[in-house]
């Protein structure tokens, strides 16, 4: 066996990278993880994930967005609410989170190396410093890439990063824009566009396909839109964007069908492309495709059974738990310790509009295609004691149950805390529960668990309304 | 068959007699509910758990407690709360629940019958309305007994419902005193205090037994007593109070050990006794404990075989989320109707003291006491994302795993959301998973569910690294 610096050499300190490394250390390996400086934590602590849920919190708490159900329609915690005022949090969590992480590594003696990383060979990776000339050269028997993603800059489009941005540059603005276009209505496009909608943004979303986010369930994206236009989002679904013009007072954006759009801002969201062109991969013996991306097998392992990535650098879905768990998937192949694999069916979506939603399972949609027959079972939060207190009139849950075995089938959350809620039926599907589980559960009240209950009561009464037809 | 008025009467409209009348008349039976004038749900909507839930939300968002951990200790969102503030607030919520229990008896075409009742005999109730001479007799094949509690008062002491108050007289307090001391470290007395510690009142708690909350985890208790001490509560345990004087400037309370303790307000929170003495339950053949309080078989039947009883009038735990399955499970054991036992064993207790306290399952000290083994699992909030966007950096989740089939014995949660938090490792637990369960799943991120999957990967690395020793 060769002796190398590093049992692991992880490239790139996101959620993907994070847990690879520990998963490693964990096994009793020498790992190190290379990152940037001022990156640790990669693009999702930087400037994606983190600070956008970040600032969706600060929104919703200074906006009392949450509250106006109850305090009414005008209620702000602050008058008015500047940048300064949404970005301190969002500096000071990503301070905290950065601590964490650099804590966490340091605790299982996961070396971290500051710079660049390129790769010399399939083994070798010289990581280039901050000042001129600064560099090493470090050998490791595994390596993990997992670089991330940056968003892809169309060449049509000139960003100012000021009048024209990306999403990652969202978090420079230097103040709350009165009118903002949002191009693309993917996950990120739409999360901005709920947060500024609610600061009081004149928000309009441009986006190519004639409908968004159809991977969730139909009625629930029919209540996300309703809410964003209740919040004076316009949509422009089916329409393309021929050209920004920007000028000091503002920016206009055409569309092909000719309409222009006057807003202060333009946040183009349009995908995302893989990191790997300076990491010179060819050395190692990989190759990215077009937009920049890695494959890999079942294992995370690239075409050179040594090198794995994971995370966003390997395509879908390019969520930071998935990618986690890729990590930690890779390590422990690359070590041939067992690890149990997940369901991949079983991960839940999670996105962070305003207000919020979750599913996991199967859509509606999905099982009527595939002529699987269900029964729905809705609860409404409105309904919940909890509900009225947090003063979430809106919120609902929908579980889809299979009427021959009372399977769960799928899980679908709108409303406060969502994201949350959504792990109960994730474990009940995943351990082989039913609906009759939660028939006979006893939950805390009042809480909006609950609706779990009031919708599995719901399902099982017209499951057995229909059975008294015979 | 006798023919009567209504196939069911169920005598209150808590939680236990709302599910037990709808449970009935989704069976197609004729159901009456009778309730007081302004009691409609009962004591846990009008007083107790609805109004104090509501109450301390409030606290938590006008306080800015939550925040604090971001913008710092002297953070809050408005400078002045007054009663008014809070209670505003409070007196919606219960309006709008109030309306939500019409709307759905309404719906389910149960009747709602004004008045008090009181038995003529073991079928017939007579219900007395507001104004004098107004009543009516009615009669029904079976009865549920959902009458509730109200607070016991000691006869020693003389409440002025203004300076020495019972826990249903807090909420007509006409301002937030400066000082209290709150007799009894029961649930709801640390509830109480919890909340007034938040809002800025020098508490004083006065409990008879050595220790409190002493079925949960002890580590879990001893974090709480941390956090209110902090907020400047003082505990005297094993101390129990001997006289309470009232003047015009406060209260002076006098313990039996000597000390004397000067507050604006006392209130005793000393357990709580049945509603039955206007029910003249002897008249259906029926007899009350001393406490007030029924005695009923497996199904919820009193002695007299067609009289159930539910909720807190039967006593033990009298929690509102249990009242609710009994109440449905009478129903159905009245009609003959199959229903899922629930297992009372994975009945999550729920504590809204801030920060709040939830569990289900084992404690370590009963795990201890019966010999059977546990490794111990442990999450902290402020090592995840989403622990450190809401600022909680106290919180923390503690699983229980059996080593040798991996099983969950105990789920633990202090902290943000813990009453939601904990239907996650109830589900797990109730559907027969284990903690492997955990360790595979994605969770959606940035989420404080988060926490079973650190959980569950801490319990699992130190079980490995044990059988690594053989």
């Amino acid at each position: 066996m060769e002796s190398h610096d590093y049992d692991l050499l992880v490239i790139g300190s996101g959620p993907g990278g994070q847990k690879a490394a520990i998963a490693a250390a964990k096994l009793g390996k020498r790992v190190a993880v290379v990152e940037r400086r001022g990156m640790v934590g990669g693009v999702c602590t930087q400037t994606g994930t983190i600070p956008s849920k970040t600032l969706r919190e600060a929104v919703l708490y200074l906006t009392g967005y949450a509250m106006r159900g109850l305090y009414g329609e005008s209620y702000r915690v602050k008058q008015d609410i500047t940048v300064q005022d949404l970005l301190a949090r969002t500096h000071f969590v990503i301070g905290r989170e950065v601590e964490v992480i650099r804590n966490q590594l340091q605790r299982n003696r996961v070396d971290l190396l500051s710079g660049a990383a390129r790769f010399l060979d399939e083994h070798a990776v010289e990581v280039l410093g901050e000042r001129r000339g600064e560099h090493q050269t470090v050998t490791a028997s595994k390596i993990v890439v997992a670089t991330g993603t940056k968003p892809a800059r169309p060449p049509s489009v000139e960003f100012d990063d000021r009048r024209v941005v990306d999403s990652d540059g969202i978090l420079a603005m230097e103040a709350i824009p009165a009118s903002m276009v949002v191009v693309g209505a993917g996950v990120i496009g739409i999360e901005y566009a709920s947060m500024f909608a609610a600061l009081g943004t004149r928000v309009t979303v441009v986006e190519r396909r004639p409908a968004m986010l159809d991977f969730c369930d139909a009625e629930v994206v029919e209540s996300l839109k309703f809410h964003l236009r209740d919040l004076a989002v316009t949509f422009r679904f089916g329409e393309e964007v021929s050209g920004v013009s920007v000028s000091e007072r503002g920016t206009v954006t055409t569309l092909a069908s000719g309409k222009k759009i006057a807003a202060e801002t333009v946040m183009y969201s349009a995908g995302r492309q893989g990191v790997t062109e300076e990491l010179a991969v060819e050395k190692a013996g990989l190759e990215a495709d077009a937009r920049g991306r890695l494959k890999v097998d079942e294992h995370y392992r690239t075409v050179v059974p040594h090198i794995y990535a994971v995370g966003d650098v390997i395509g879908f879905p390019a969520l930071a738990a998935t990618s986690m768990e890729q990590g930690r998937q890779a390590a422990y192949h690359a070590f041939g310790e067992p690890a149990g694999r997940s369901d991949a069916a079983l991960a839940p979506y999670g996105i962070y509009t305003i207000p919020e939603v979750s599913y996991c399972g199967a859509t509606e949609a999905e099982l009527t295609e595939r002529s699987v027959p269900y029964e729905v079972g809705i609860a409404r939060y409105r309904e919940l004691a909890r509900g009225q207190i947090v003063g979430d009139d809106y919120g609902m849950l929908k579980l889809l149950v299979s009427p021959t075995d009372h399977a769960l089938l799928g899980v679908h959350v709108f409303g406060t805390s969502a994201t949350e809620l959504v792990h109960v039926g994730q474990a009940i599907m995943g351990c082989g529960g039913t609906v009759d589980y939660l028939v006979d559960a006893v939950l805390n009240y009042p809480t909006l668990s609950e609706a779990y209950k009031v919708a599995a009561l719901d399902a099982t009464n017209k499951i057995r309304a229909l059975q008294a037809f015979g």
